[in-house]
């Protein structure tokens, strides 16, 4: 494997595995060094009363991309986990699917940090919903 | 009904309709005018890959109470969506349960602000796992 | 005066009128509707021990620049007052001056979302020192 | 001395030496492992042109009160610094004074968090003017 491809091959595991992320149906749409970005399609157990997408789910997809955006900046052995998360949600997350996209802005040998931006999609049309911060500490790889 | 019961059939009313918070099975602890806990038992489908619940739904639990407690302190026919979420995580939820407890810091007539302290309970101990500040803004509740 | 020149009339008068930002030096190097850039060079009191631009100095940039994106984008008459700053800092802010470029991500009726970053110069290389999220709230501006 | 005369003399040093906190005027009222609060008295160079205090001034105050309960109940010659700081502002900070009181709630090995509550004070009456969330990391303190 390339190491493009076990990067890819590292997130989709973590996703993948028995847990919330694959619970909800996350699917892993793009992983590079530093830059993650997953999707979630709509179903009744992840909206609100409205029938727009929950703010927990919107926030657990953030935090989602924003810890494999700074895991795959990481030297090989080490991954992220969060200590803080702050979101701001700009609009009803409306579409039949969201999109999270998160890249890396900071990652030393303690701390990283990533951006995320969350979309909802309706028709082939993106709309942001939200913005978010994550900050992460850097610990090493529980042995497989 | 009193005032208090209202308050209290309105957050169960709210917590237990279709969607994620009843999905990921989500009890009403307590509810009074600005004042709500919550809490959540685990189930496989709520945990990150190392046994502990995800951090999307500790934000989530978060969310709900502090949405609960602005709710609960505005007029009747006003409820609160969330508009920035800020979450800090200070351990591992390694227990058995989740008890978010949050209370409102300041309700205005278009903004309030709550602050939540979440717990994972394990053998009857609380441990804190996180810190949370919810930001809302006040709408017109949607006709019945 | 153009609509341009109007709004960067208003920056202009509220950066440099007595008070905080003046006081401490803050420079507007660019204002449209939902995008201001402020600046502030070094002096000693600005800094912490290290001799760093202290973290409080970097958020009142950030937030000052925040509020500006989002007046600058709101219909004539309204002001946006902040009601969340939240602030992530990516290194040591080490150069002779900090730059806090801000942009409005929304802006409705009653709230306004900004998002800032903010860089520290050094020999006309800039570094990236802090990222910004910043949540405003509508009010009638004073009366002159 | 005692270990807390030490802290609280580590605290009035770092506060009172050359630089941002000492050029506004922050006072150490208290200082004990884990809790310190600072005060600001009103000058026309920390307000906003409404002639309330700045929200950059509360933050910056937020932070280095944030920044010293953390360091305090650090081991000696471990010092925070601050990677992430959020602040919600409850209501006008009209008083002549400012206090934020910070209380460590979680102190690791490298992160550390602590809530932060401001108030104004006016005539002898507090009114809550802001909550800070302060996260930290630990460095070794720099030689003397």
């Amino acid at each position: 494997m390339t190491t493009h491809d076990a990067i890819r091959a590292l997130v989709e595991r973590v996703t993948y595995a028995p847990g919330y992320t694959s619970a909800v149906g996350t699917r892993v749409e793009s992983a590079e060094p530093g830059y993650v970005a997953v999707s979630l399609a709509k179903t009744d157990d992840l909206l609100q009363a409205n029938g727009f997408f929950h703010g927990g789910v919107i926030a657990g997809l953030a935090d989602h991309a924003g810890g494999g955006a700074v895991t795959t900046a990481m030297p090989p052995g080490r991954f992220a986990v969060t200590i803080n998360l702050q979101v701001s949600f700009l609009a009803p997350a409306k579409g039949t699917s969201l999109i999270a996209r998160a890249r890396a802005l900071q990652v030393g040998s303690t701390i990283g940090v990533a951006r995320v931006d969350v979309a909802s999609l309706a028709d082939g049309v993106e709309t942001p919903c939200a913005v978010a911060v994550v900050t992460l500490r850097g610990v090493d790889f529980p042995a497989q």
